[in-house]
């Protein structure tokens, strides 16, 4: 059944995103800060809205990519946003990673108006994006997922209902303590294996098939051993979550002391000029801050 | 071909592991504290020593696994030890996990008997020591470890030669780095999740698949979430490990502030009294540690 979409944010992340909603034959508006980025949707049979609002009058539902909370507010609850067009059955589905409160503040201003916001963010990177590869993590009310599923499965490939309006931005925060504090393990590994003398490919080798095996180790391992960091996931978007991640665990009434270690970390490492530079480029960074004035033995 | 062994230490991982080397058709003596511990292998064909010269005298190569550094510095270099009994072609195989300095000093004693000292640490555990699946890596002379490594592949399937004397040590140390900061990666994520009001089952499910992925997670995040604490791998082995990886790391010049962090984290279970749970049991202690005094938001 083809429906009518709005795709709102054609970044690295949307872009691909909305191709394949375009290419899987349903009717597509789309609009975008820059709108260069739109335009080979535009030429592939997307058309232009001006504004999030007009974007979202001629939608049955309004998918939403954007870098973080505040732009994703201003689209949504802002002036001249989604919300001026809200209605009945309207369901706007954020693939962004935001806040999760925030999440919850806007699915209740859009339910006031009958309308839903369906919290979806991913994980998978540009690679999943493109490939339409990506794990999608929902929160919301459940009709309206139910609803937009079919939808979801044009882009992702695992796609996980996580409970009500946050959930899914919160188990993406999860998943990026994870991923991050397991990085720093991966670091501190191989700091310690080079500064010992050790074959650094040998180490890996040895230790990536057993209860030491992450895919951060198997992924990121070589590419620091290499000096490779060539950007996959980079370090001010991981930072951006990461902020998002111990705020959103302070409201839960915890302090998680490695989570506070790896953000330090990253925050030195954007001082260092490395905020572009995909995450393994923390491996230098633990390098220099665990380096002792005066080596021992 | 069958040859003369010897095997010192027939705890959790040693008996089992001589017992793979005795049904391969070598002719073994073993020595342990406990004799107790021997008499399933003397019932079984092996000889009894009554001291670890005695088991050397008898033997073309010993293997010894013991709980630490000075267990193994007193059966090789102590009085009566297996040094008493070195000759040109005697092989040691030390599957103990014990400081890299200590095995390369003992390597150089043995050396000047025409001995030499292979240290050999196991990762897999109890299981893996049944099953001979066991991941062994490997330091020492190069010639050496060619001689005894068919001996290995009876109680190893992956079999890592790292380097010199003291290489061995350092991988398992280095696995040991990243067994247990990912580890407190899993414990951090699932305290965040359960906090925030999360399904833990299904957020382990949304994100084991990803970049988030590790063995500790996939193995010891479902029984976190179950307070299922049985050992795997006790606590206690485990912070006599990151002791020696913190002491290794320093001699290295390195001061490592997650190792440092779980290390203090396994300090506060053993004085919980969890000195013989699980590493798993690492997630209460992250949980109790990390709690605010007055939840926000």
């Amino acid at each position: 059944m083809s429906e009518q979409l709005a795709f709102i944010g054609l970044g690295i992340m949307g872009g691909p995103m909305a191709g394949h909603l375009l290419a899987s034959g349903h009717s597509l508006v789309v609009h975008t800060r820059t709108k260069a980025r739109a335009e080979e949707l535009l030429r592939r049979g997307a058309r232009w809205a001006a504004s999030p609002s007009e974007a979202a009058r001629e939608a049955q539902v309004v998918f939403t990519c954007l870098p973080d909370t505040p732009d994703v507010e201003k689209v949504v609850v802002g002036n001249d946003g989604v919300i001026a067009a809200a209605r009945p059955g309207l369901v706007v589905v954020d693939h962004s990673t935001i806040s999760p409160k925030a999440t919850r503040r806007m699915d209740q201003e859009l339910s006031a108006k009958g309308a839903r916001l369906i919290d979806a963010p991913v994980s998978g990177g540009d690679t999943g994006a493109k490939n339409a590869t990506l794990s999608i993590m929902v929160g919301g009310d459940q009709a309206a997922f139910d609803r937009v599923r079919p939808l979801l499965a044009h882009t992702g490939k695992t796609i996980t209902y996580c409970g009500s309006s946050g959930s899914g931005q919160l188990t993406k925060l999860v998943n990026q303590v994870l991923v991050s504090v397991t990085n720093l393990a991966v670091c501190e590994a191989l700091a310690f294996a080079q500064a010992s003398g050790l074959d650094p490919q040998r180490t890996l080798a040895a230790v990536s098939g057993g209860a030491a095996g992450s895919w951060q180790l198997s992924n990121l391992g070589p590419k620091m051993i290499a000096g490779d960091f060539r950007p996959g996931f980079m370090i001010r978007l991981q930072q951006k979550d990461l902020r998002l991640a111990l705020d959103a665990a302070r409201e839960a009434g915890l302090d998680l002391a490695a989570l506070n270690l790896v953000h330090r970390l990253f925050d030195e490492a954007i001082r260092e000029g490395r905020a572009s530079e995909g995450t393994q480029a923390l491996f230098p960074v633990v390098k220099l801050t665990s380096a002792t004035a005066r080596p021992q033995g």
